[in-house]
């Protein structure tokens, strides 16, 4: 079998998620946006799929198809070796070659008639969820006041929820981000659900290492179960440090360092993090299992960033503790609980238990659309919002 | 599909290899030898099966039907992890694991129609072998003497080979080993093949960190690739110690530390080895890829122990550079070039540039040959020699 094209869908479709200037997300008005379907065609029929927004058209014609065309798509790992190559003198990043890879295994896995995380080896069929907050902002009704958060959480408990975590303030919404208020929100939310629910944060990731340590404590002494991110994850030493002084909270990390674990091995090795952290979209299946290896070789947690299919399917093929979903981002404006508009059925509805279940499909059993994404076609992103 | 129950065939074939009290192999007059055929049964009728002498009919009876029977046999890591606690209380070991999780690789590529490998996600189709000399022995005509490890290797070298790696003499068969005359027989060899091939040396195992120094510069000097296991792998401190004093020969190993990934973490942290080393044999192809993937965090190179076709399939889904395949054990008195009597076909033959390619059916690509193995069951080891 070989590959013998690449085909990328770029669809509009009606979302209500807005993004402020620094890439937070939030709720907002109707509006066009665009998607992107990556389609891994081969000479014998046999297709796979990833919709994500990590290859763009000029990326998939002037690098991915002269390196991937001819191919055997289930070359996985010597393919993505050059994929990494690639990305050394070019503009070729992890989203792009996670959305390749990730293409590939539901393409295997379509082809074999078997769910990815059996390919990989099961190991559970559900996964404990956490309900992922989207960040502050300044709507009535929303996520603007210590009280709100305190509020939503209560509701996501009701919902079935047994952790929560936050993601609080940051610019824009507020100029100049306060520990004192995140550790009050903090205090609030742990106060509204009490001692039962596994809460984390994830806060403004631009302190420095005192303010990180003052919230870090204030989450130490609320029973949080880790801190993500409080300081540019760029700074190894300082997160060295900031673990340095704590006692049983948990920093989770990196979740942004590239070449997964080639650059996670340091922060296992020199002690950055209690728990490492990566997503499956970044670099792909192929990629993040190498950094749950990694981590059960160091005996560590692997907490994995970010919901979907391809994350859903490594956290059913762990060995080791990878003990939640991230799923949302959730926010009381806003369901997350019907499918986005290029999928017939939702990838992860929450059980009573508050546990997600891997989908049972072939390859990675995200149920696409296609007459959807057909319908909605576009030849650029110009043509989005005409 | 669900595991319906686990088969252990202990079968007799004529051997032509006798080990000494220590247990290194050497050539023998022609005698009943036994092996074990594990098949991994399901409910719907597919198979898996591994030969190998890991597991015994005390632990399939004992701890392996009751923790496998009834659960899916994709399952892998799942399962893996369950048969990781029994061993921790009970004398299950990282062969019967082995036999049993290279079982279960089998049964999803022969269910799914497709290699190992390409399961795993592919990356080369061959690999270079080396051969693997059995130890030096006292036969005229064998590796008893310097002169007679040069002439061999020189005639390997003439059969297509392009790496070598001796083992050479170890007790009983000299009551002291001398590194003298290993640096000796290191050297002939090396003015036998001349400079281009490549070598590498497993010697005595027990030397002390001088002995150990001595004879690693000797093989630095000589340009050997790497020098393995010349010091008992449990001392840490000494490869420590011994990797300082080398510049550019490479110390490969922990070959025999358990548990994969967990212990060889330390080496490569401590810096006790340049390349990493582990067998699929000892806790099956799940367990050898994570070491793969440890090696690959720490950009280490990753040398697989011994041959066989699990091996062979970890080797050629390796995206770091372990180069080269283990072929033997060889010896002037024996010929590798023909099957095992209970394989139909030879796995691993060598081609003319010295490689040798991944078996393409489906599963592990073992060539076994079932009516031989039928036509020589035997109820216990005792019935062997009857």
């Amino acid at each position: 079998m070989k590959i013998a094209d690449l085909k990328l869908t770029t669809f509009r479709y009606r979302s209500r998620t807005v993004r402020d200037y620094e890439g937070h997300p939030h709720p907002g008005a109707e509006h066009w946006a665009a998607n992107r379907l990556l389609t891994v065609v081969t000479d014998e029929g046999a297709e796979g799929y990833f919709v994500s927004g990590g290859c763009t058209p000029e990326l998939v014609d002037g690098l991915l198809k002269p390196a991937l065309v001819g191919e055997d798509p289930f070359f996985r790992e010597m393919l993505h070796q050059r994929m990494q190559r690639i990305a050394k003198l070019t503009n070729l990043g992890e989203m792009a070659i996670g959305q390749v890879d990730n293409a590939l295994w539901d393409l295997a896995g379509r082809t074999l008639n078997i769910p990815v995380y059996k390919m990989l080896g099961a190991a559970r069929t559900k996964v404990l969820a956490y309900a992922s907050t989207m960040p502050g902002d300044d709507m009535p009704g929303g996520l603007s006041t210590i009280e709100e958060y305190a509020a939503f959480a209560e509701q996501l408990v009701a919902q079935g929820y047994r952790a929560i975590k936050l993601h609080t303030w940051m610019p824009p919404i507020v100029p100049e981000p306060d520990v004192k208020r995140e550790a009050a929100l903090c205090a609030a939310v742990r106060e509204a659900v009490g001692p039962d629910v596994d809460l984390m944060l994830d806060a403004h990731h631009h302190y420095d290492r005192h303010e990180a340590l003052y919230l870090a404590r204030e989450c130490q002494r609320l029973g949080y179960v880790w801190i993500e991110e409080p300081m540019n994850e760029s700074r190894l030493a300082s997160y060295v440090w900031l673990r340095s002084k704590l006692d049983d909270l948990a920093v989770c990390g990196p979740e942004h360092a590239e070449n997964g674990a080639l650059t996670r091995v340091q922060w296992a090795e020199r002690g950055g993090c209690d728990m490492l952290r990566a997503a499956a979209g970044s670099g792909g299946v192929t990629q993040i299992m190498k950094t749950i290896h990694l981590a059960e070789a160091y005996g560590m947690r692997m907490e994995v960033h970010s919901g979907g299919p391809d994350n859903l399917h490594v956290l059913c093929a762990m060995g080791i503790n990878g003990k939640y979903y991230e799923r949302g981002l959730v926010h009381p404006m806003r369901t997350f609980e019907v499918p986005f508009p290029w999928q017939k059925t939702h990838y992860d509805p929450l059980d009573a238990g508050g546990y997600v279940r891997v989908p049972e499909r072939p390859g990675l059993g995200d149920d696409i659309d296609f007459d959807f994404i057909k319908a909605n076609e576009v030849r650029s992103e110009h043509e989005v919002r005409s």
